[in-house]
């Protein structure tokens, strides 16, 4: 069981991921050792993936989860290894840097993609996708549903009505990395295939894991499969994830058992009231932040308020202020914020997490404080 | 910085790994958040990467360190999609479950791989690997230095020689799981071209990371290929090791910070003193539980103690005493050992990890004692 544990003054890391955590997540990575295979640990890994079930709101028992030691980015490589093959066509929805590195990933596995790209800060349009889907059979969409590197937030619920409506075959799949935990995500009711994501975003904890959901179909197609890779194998993983939920220890890799911990003890702590209340103190949090922001004079770089994400905000630098110079002051003042990463943007902006633990302990305001005060010390 | 932290008494973990942990270790694990590209965080991975050419006995600069969120076996997948393409010969000596898991790996990604199995408990004779590769041109050849299996260690100075003589084209790749730490394992002078590693083993760090070493002519060669794996592509992680080591962050997914923290407070206190030292310390506190377990009748795996690992100590259950009860003993005892998992020998013994942290806590004496008397109280 973790120690209680309290975390030193430090700098707030408000970035879009790794964000803060809590006291008691970070109690958990340090959880003495435990045998992977021990009573204690197969109960931590049990509750860890029954509760992501509920997490992704999802009650069909032949869908599983899946927590593999890795990053975000191994989720990529498991949909284009276990729920794809060389020369299948997928059709990428582009809102960023992320979108675009997904494309890179399928491509090096030999599959065709089909890129929509969004104009910077916006989204695709469902027309286009409907307008896609009709002129070709593609195998798999996907759907960032927050690129973290413009804000934006797609309508994953919409995009899959039009998927199910003109395309049912097609797989759908969201990169949820940074949405997760704070935006809205109805895995079975909007007929989600895969949807993966990472440990340290919303989800609150530690950098180091891949997170997934798999649907009945998207799981049986991994199993049907000749397996073309091994770790990222999920026909190797899942019967090590039902014996894991089932209460019985099972060994493929050794899995990042501290991580895991801290994993339960955060999903216990996301699930101890109601999801929507969380996802509405985010968009709440986020409101308040970005109405701040454009008070101060500034410019989100999302086109619209309803596309933009809950979880961070992308923010144009004042023309008159040097970026890295904002950067520095914000960091003198105790906060890290992240600089831009969009290949059109580089340079001219920067993004400010605020997801989790920060949402929960204040930090959105102090930083606006400092913004505030750091602006004016520029000037 | 890590905070001062004191772990709770707890069950000793006693199986190869993951091991029990020090207390500044465990401390590192509750790192509060840093960016993955903050100056923090880059330092400790820069002082990481540097310190792993110590671990690994390197000095050439175009050797490279690798630490990627994951697990060992990643390791296998790293070898064969980097160093290897479909088809390419491979030989492959086992000295248990782990040698033929990695065979497994190398089977899936099509590669042409000859496997020779030593006896249960003993090693392949290097004269069978001369004539081997004598018969045949492999690309690379694999040993598994230790197979926690069995706990049989193999001479990896001697295969080294033999390849070097009969077959210097040929990639010599070590699987160090359960070596790196607590076997000498010589990178430059050896003419090894890869080793991988996990954290959790003699490293003494949790699980989450994969950790390997690659010879110039290893980095070259998967620096001119094409990818044909996006996650585990050294293509995509050389630059980014690279920027770290020289004290810059770069991002191709995100590092597992805290656990990367806790790597860099072991790699610091295992290269405190000297490393052969800390082999030799291994050795000896392997040779004491040894002869301890002789003494009380039992007989251990290994055929003879100059193929025993030094980390473990596979063990066969008495005659006269159901091993589930031994193992129930020894766990209301305090300890966790693990049961074995060689396929001709399930259920017939069992497996005590005595590396790092434990051996220098007195815990391996601790332990002896507790199987003293739970075989006197089961007789």
């Amino acid at each position: 069981m973790a120690t209680p544990y309290k975390q030193p003054p430090h700098k707030l890391t408000m970035i879009p991921g790794p964000i803060e955590f809590s006291d008691e997540v970070l109690g958990a990575m340090a959880t003495p050792s435990q045998a992977h295979t021990s009573p204690e640990f197969v109960k931590t890994f049990q509750s860890v993936l029954q509760n992501l079930r509920k997490l992704f709101k999802s009650s069909d028992p032949d869908a599983q989860a899946y927590v593999i030691a890795g990053s975000g980015t191994l989720g990529w490589d498991i949909v284009s290894t276990n729920l794809l093959s060389p020369g299948d066509k997928v059709l990428v929805l582009s809102t960023g840097f992320f979108s675009d590195s997904f494309a890179d990933c399928l491509k090096i596995y030999g599959i065709d993609v089909d890129v929509v790209t969004a104009p910077v800060g916006g989204v695709v349009p469902v027309e286009t996708v409907a307008e896609k889907l009709k002129s070709t059979k593609y195998t798999a969409i996907t759907i960032t549903h927050v690129d973290t590197s413009t804000s934006v937030v797609s309508d994953v619920k919409a995009v899959s009505e039009i998927v199910k409506k003109e395309s049912p075959e097609t797989l759908i799949v969201v990169d949820g990395v940074c949405s997760i935990g704070v935006e809205d995500l109805e895995f079975d009711k909007w007929g989600i295939d895969f949807a993966l994501t990472a440990s340290q975003k919303a989800i609150g904890v530690p950098a180091g894991l891949s997170i997934s959901f798999a649907s009945a179909r998207a799981v049986a197609k991994a199993l049907a499969r000749k397996e073309t890779v091994f770790f990222a194998s999920l026909k190797r993983w899942t019967p090590i994830m039902k014996a894991y939920e089932s209460g019985n220890g099972a060994y493929f890799a050794t899995p990042a058992v501290q991580t895991i911990t801290a994993l339960k003890v955060s999903l216990d702590d996301i699930l101890s009231g109601s999801i929507d209340d969380r996802f509405a103190k985010h968009a709440e949090i986020s409101s308040k932040f970005k109405s701040s922001v454009e008070k101060l004079g500034l410019k989100i770089v999302p086109l619209s308020h309803d596309v933009a994400a809950h979880g961070l905000t992308a923010v144009y630098f004042p023309e008159n202020i040097n970026g890295a110079d904002l950067l520095a002051k914000l960091s003198s003042k105790g906060f890290t914020v992240a600089g831009g990463i969009h290949k059109a943007l580089v340079g001219k902006y920067f993004r400010v997490g605020h997801m989790g633990y920060s949402v929960y302990a204040g930090h959105v305001d102090q930083l606006t404080k400092a913004l505030e005060e750091s602006l004016d010390e520029l000037k």
